[in-house]
This record gives structure tokens, C-alpha cells and sequence, in this order.
């Protein structure tokens, strides 16, 4: 087989077959194409995309181009979610306790954040002495016992996804849906769960920037799923503006904590009710939707669920103190509060701009070396749909520097504020089962 | 400026400024931008395109990344011809010596065959001790004192050319009619005549397969041309059959001589009166089409075209008795005649099966770096359109090995020979000004 010969195939159009993508995976992985054939094939695929067969052929070889995760040892359904990324996005820290507290068991591995975008483990390390990496037999261990692990990826899953997403980068090959679809499905897939409930983010903070890109991303890797015969379901959510109140790592796990303490912001609790709902019906610890809601809800007003985030920080060495008092969490040196210079009402908080406003702080990474400060962040008063008036509070800054006035400036103009009133935007635009 | 943005504009179809392209090129020549982020933006080109600004833009600084000839120390107008190629393609042997006869300036650079094409430098060194390659200011000289000379092309030439061709080549972005087009008249316009006619061959045994496609190749030349003030033309010619009845080079520059001599075969002869004539109002030496004609005519009946042949060998120390008497020209060992098995009017000549043919002879030569014989090749002694009877001569091998079963079966089956009727086809399907 020439490489050049599947590169044209795609080129002018055709679907490719077993062997050709599983060539074009090994080729990948074991470097035996040149990286100028592998990008003018990624380019190929951007303009004549694939099928929903290639693509979980694709996802598959690449899935297994590395360490595939054998979840066997844990008795009954394992349950996963994945969130496509955005800002003061913390549901993993509130949803996947407030699952485990109702029955359902959760093996999740997590990633990092990267430029606008937080990741959870970035977020479980303000907790004190918390352990993200755990080994396998112990990880097993863990979600049997008590129904719930979050860890990071093993070094050695998806190298496949490694490589072609470090070229996809630099030559405009990223915007492709099935390439997109299989990079995600094949790390969640290779983290070995039974079941995945997808949050596909649209909007201004999120990767797809409107509500038919995500819904036709969360449908190719539900499709992928269904080759795949794994059980998958996806909701489609507004991230126009950041989940919640808070952006920064502390700031999140304490918001978490609020949420567990039925004190949370309402949309990030509806989210966390919605997607856990879901989840308990993929794991059959739920035989309908209300039956669902109400053992999440229960788990809230119990204390269930905060008892299992508790659980989860002590089996992963971290310091449970900061989950039962969130003052103990890392502080920044300074609170500037900022106030409106308007009346009116929010028609707009611009997402990707708090991520990086909240990334310059020091919340967040530019590039993957980078080390972050966990106590950083920006708290939000007011979000799209509040009214305010003059001199209000609209937001309070941790930092541990001085803002500058380019920093405060495109703060400000984050907040969009407008006489006519608005009402309060749509969280959940769809669920795809 | 990244790359990565000018691959995005143009994946989504964007008009690249003249910056942009000549950061493309100075990143190609000076391998400041990594190949893989070059070859995906040549396939964003294959499915995008390229204004007729942004092919001029691309066509100059391509010309401009290397040695551009100056020709200014030639009185009057240069002229030069070029073809895309195609099988038993002598034209430049005989067509030059026609025009340079009437008094046309020919300073022409050649290149060598590949694959089933042939090359005119490859045809030319036939002729014993012909030298190809002389210097810029003999050259000059040559075309001043006898009107015509025809070398290789200098090494110095359009690098970008040579490392963009072979990426493309094994990324499948040879296909491009903007990458096509710049590519061929970069090189022709650094070579440095004021007029320049293109054979944009069609068909089997061309690179554009149709009539349409080479048509759109021929217009994008033109417009590079007009961008970039030079007197361009084009004539559209049938590439599906062999041209004149020889393929390998001492039996086409024989049949070059006889075409001068006035015996050779009808459909060569008419292309290069067809050419010349255009050539002869490029240059202003002819005021009419029917003056042109005449004039090339009366140089074939007076020999005056041959004795330019002549001299234009003896200039470059080639042995003028190949010319005198083309029977010193190199002779294979065997001469196998093929006659046929069937009677009726020959529909089909496969011209680019027979070039395959004819290479593996070793008429020809499969990589860059393998040597040629000059000696072997195909006599073909009927065409399209010829009626055949059983047991008639259709084809004299000219080889130094035998002929293999599988060689014979090949060459049998490019001959298509059917009972109806069927006229000789077009030569020349459109001219272009």
C-alpha cells in the first residue's frame, strides 16, 4: 500500500476501507509516513470528512494505538462523563459524586486545562496533598469500594491522538468533525467505562461556536458509540457565558462544595441534575428520569453527596478539611472588587475572554509547561439576564498581583449591558440520546 | 506572520495577498516552515484554487527564487515554445529549425523525459557528442549569429519549483490547475524569452485528460502571461494516439529530419506548421497567418529549415552526419515487425501505454536517476483511423532484448481495431490568444 494512494482516495472523495485507516493509524503511531503526507491526508479529511464507519474505524485503531484501560475488576455498570471544554466548567467535581452517591459506579479519568479552558485536575490539586495519578489495580479498587475514582490519563493511552492532534495544531486541520469525534471517543473509549454521557459545548468559550456544529459533533460520536456498541448519550449546553459564578481552580472546588450543600448557583446545579440523571439511567440505578432527579436531589438534601466528595479526596490522600471547610483552600493575597459603571440589564459575559482574563491571572496555562495558581480567579455577581445598578458589585478578583489597566479594561468590556431587559439564556439546548 | 493563518485563508477560501504568497515562497526555498504545514496547504489549494492574481503572484516569486536568464544581449524578440508532454512528442527538433529559419529568435531550454513522456535534451543527445549544456554567454551568441539554440535548463532555476513538485508528487496535490500552471510558467518565464506558445497536449497520453481541463490550464497560463506582461498563446492539441509515427529517441529525430526533408508523416507536419506559424506573428516576423504558413512551407521545399537543424548541431558540436544521413543515428540490434491479427479501421492507439511501452525498451526512463537508450523505440506504421488488413504490418520494435510475452500482449492490446469506419481524428482542438 503507498501512502499517497489513500491520501488521493480521500482526496477525490471516496470512503476508505478497514485496512487503509488502520494503515494510516499504524503509520501514525510508528512514524513510517512522513508527517507532509499525514497533513495533507488530515487536510483531505477536513474538506471530504468521513463516514460514519471510517470515523469508528478510525476511533477504534487509535483507541488501541496505545494502553487500553481494563475496567473488568469492577463489578457492574461503569459510568464516564466528558465535557468538550469551556469556562468555570467544575461539573466533574459535583456531578460525579452527587452519581456515586445514588449507586452509580464512576472510573473518570481527566485532563488539564489549556489556554481559556480549565481541567479537573488542575482543579482537585488546590485540594491539599490530593493524588491524581493512582495505579490501575488501585483505581479498580477504589470505584468498587466506593463507587467513584477521578484520576488524570495514563501517559501511554492514545498515542495516536498525541501526534496527529500536535499536527492537526499547525496546519489547520483541527475544525474537522470526525477528526474532533475520534480524538475524543478515543480516549474516552480507551478509559474503558461502559457507558459516557457527553456535555458537547457551544458557544463563544466553547470549540464549536453554535448549536448545529455541536449537535453534529455530539451525533458523530454518538454514532461512533453505536459501531462501537457502547452505550452513549450527549447533551448539548450553552456555553456563551461560564458555568456558575466562578472561574479559577479554588474558586470552583469551593463552588462545587456550595452546590453539594445545596447552596450552589441554580444553572450549575441544573446542569449537574440534568447530566446525573442521564447517568443514572445508563447505569439502570435509575428506571426513569423522575426516579433519577429525585435521588439526586436527595443526595444534596441528605448530605449524601457531600459525604461522597469527602470520600473521594480521602481515598486520594487529600486533605478532607478543605471539603469541610473551603476557607482552608488556597487563598489569594488580594479581593478587588469591581463595580458597575452602568444600570441595566447583563445581555452578554463574554466566556473565552473571562477564560483568558482568568488564564492571565494565573488560573489557567498557555502552554502545557506552565505551572498554575490554584487560589486565582474571578467570582461572578452578575451573569446574563441579572439586572444592575450603578455601583453594584459585578464581580470580585483574587489575585496575587497587581491588574493592570489592559487587564481591567477588557474586563470590563466582558460585561455587556443593555436598558432593554433579557431573560436568562437556555442552559441545556438538547439532549441526543 | 504564522503559517498556519495563511493555511487557514486559504482552507476557507480566502484570496491570499501578495505578502502571504511571497512568504509561502520564501518559506518553501529557505525551509523556514516545516513541510508538513507546506503540503497542507497545498492540498487547501487543490480544493480551494487560486485567483489569476494570486497564480501570477505565485508564478513571479517562484521565477524570482532563483536564476532568471537575461536574454537582453539577443537583437529582437525571443521567442519560445513549450509542451506539457506527451508520447512521440519531437516537435521542438523540427519546429524550431522552421521558425528559426524564416527568422524567428529561438532561444529555448529543454528538459528530459520521465516516465512514458519523453525529453528533448534526451532526443537531442541522439546526435553524437551534442553538447546540451553551454553557458549563458554562448548562448546568447548563438541565438544572435544563427537564430536558434536549444539547451538544458540551468540547475540554478526555480528551486521553489523542484522542491514544491516533489512534495506534491507524494502528497496528491499534482492535480491543481494554479500549482500546474505556476509551476510550468515559472520555469519558462526564467528562462527569458518575450513569447512563449504552450501545446497544452489533452487526452490518454497527456497530463490533462480532456479537452476541458487542458483548455483551463491554457487560460491560467495565459493569465499569468497578461499579469506579468508577457506575450503568451496557446494552441489545445490531441494527446489520445502517439504524435507522427515514432516513439524513442534516434527514430524521432530521424523522423524529425524527414519531417524537414518534407517526407514526414501528416498530423507532426501540420502541428508544426500550425505553431509555427503562431510562433512566426509572435515574433513579428510574419503580418498573417497565411504569410506565416507560406513561409514555413517554402522553408521545408527550399531545405533551408533542415540546413538550420544542421547548423544548429554543428554549433553545439554535434556530428552533422546524423543529420546528412540519419542512418549513423544510433540502431538497436532487432527490428521485430508486429503484424496484425484482425482487419478494420483502427479505433484506439493507446498513447500511454505505448510511452510505457517504449521506456521499458529503455527508450525512456521510470526515476530521475536511470540512463537511456538511445537506439530503441516503436515505428508505428498504421494510426487512428487507418484500415488494416489481416496479417499487415502494424509496428516495427526497434530493440536491443527480446521481447517478452507479456510486452507483446501489452502492445497488441493498444491497439483497438474495430469493423466501422472511423475518420482520423483533430490534432488541434482550439487555439488560444
Amino acid at each position: 500500500m503507498r501512502f499517497v494512494e489513500i491520501i488521493e482516495k480521500k482526496r477525490n472523495g471516496l470512503t476508505l476501507n478497514e485496512s487503509e485507516i488502520k494503515y494510516f493509524v499504524d503509520a501514525v503511531v510508528n512514524e513510517t509516513v512522513p508527517d507532509y503526507q499525514i497533513s495533507s491526508f488530515l487536510m483531505a479529511v477536513y474538506f471530504k470528512g468521513m463516514d460514519a464507519d471510517e470515523t469508528a474505524l478510525l476511533t477504534k485503531y487509535m483507541m488501541y494505538s496505545g494502553e487500553v484501560v481494563d475496567l473488568s475488576a469492577i463489578e457492574g455498570i461503569k459510568v464516564d462523563k466528558h465535557s468538550t471544554g469551556g469556562v468555570g466548567d467544575k461539573t466533574t467535581l459535583a456531578l460525579t459524586a452527587m452519581v456515586a452517591a445514588c449507586g452509580a459506579k464512576v472510573a473518570k479519568m481527566s485532563g488539564r486545562g489549556l489556554g481559556h479552558t480549565g481541567g479537573t485536575l488542575d482543579k482537585l490539586e488546590s485540594i491539599k496533598n490530593f493524588e491524581c495519578y493512582i495505579s490501575n489495580e488501585q483505581f479498580s479498587k477504589q470505584v468498587n469500594e466506593i463507587g467513584l475514582a477521578v484520576i488524570g490519563q495514563s501517559l501511554n493511552m492514545v498515542p495516536a491522538d498525541k501526534k496527529l492532534y500536535a499536527l492537526r495544531d499547525v496546519t489547520a486541520t483541527v475544525d474537522s468533525i470526525p477528526l474532533i469525534a475520534s480524538s475524543i471517543m478515543s480516549k474516552k473509549l480507551a478509559s474503558g467505562s461502559d457507558a459516557i454521557l457527553l456535555d458537547v459545548k457551544y458557544g463563544e468559550g466553547a470549540f464549536m461556536h453554535d448549536v448545529e456544529s455541536a449537535e453534529q459533533l455530539a451525533n458523530a460520536m454518538i454514532a461512533i458509540g453505536k459501531k462501537l456498541n457502547k452505550n452513549i448519550k450527549a447533551v448539548v449546553s450553552n456555553m456563551n457565558q461560564p458555568l456558575g459564578n466562578t472561574i479559577g481552580n479554588a474558586l470552583e472546588v469551593k463552588e462545587a462544595i456550595e452546590t453539594l450543600q445545596g447552596k450552589g448557583p441554580q444553572d450549575f446545579k441544573e446542569l449537574c441534575v440534568e447530566l446525573g440523571s442521564i447517568m443514572l439511567l445508563q447505569s439502570n440505578v435509575a428506571s426513569s428520569k423522575e426516579e433519577a432527579v429525585d435521588m439526586l436531589e436527595n443526595a444534596i438534601a441528605s448530605g449524601s453527596a457531600l459525604q461522597k466528595l469527602k470520600q473521594l479526596v480521602d481515598w486520594q490522600k487529600g486533605d478532607v478539611a478543605c471539603i469541610e471547610n473551603p476557607e482552608v483552600l488556597p487563598k489569594s493575597k488580594y479581593v478587588v472588587a469591581i463595580k458597575t459603571q452602568k444600570t441595566g440589564y447583563v445581555h452578554d459575559l463574554k466566556a473565552l475572554e473571562l477564560g483568558v482574563l482568568a488564564m492571565k491571572l494565573g488560573a489557567g496555562r498557555q502552554t502545557k509547561e506552565e505551572s498554575i495558581d490554584h487560589s486565582v480567579g474571578i467570582v461572578l455577581n452578575k451573569k446574563v439576564g441579572d439586572f444592575v445598578e450603578q455601583d453594584q458589585l459585578l464581580a470580585e478578583i483574587h489575585t496575587n498581583s497587581e491588574l493592570s489597566e489592559e487587564w481591567l479594561k477588557q474586563f470590563y468590556s466582558c460585561f455587556i449591558i443593555e436598558d432593554a431587559y433579557i431573560s436568562k439564556p437556555k442552559l441545556i439546548e438538547k439532549i441526543i440520546e
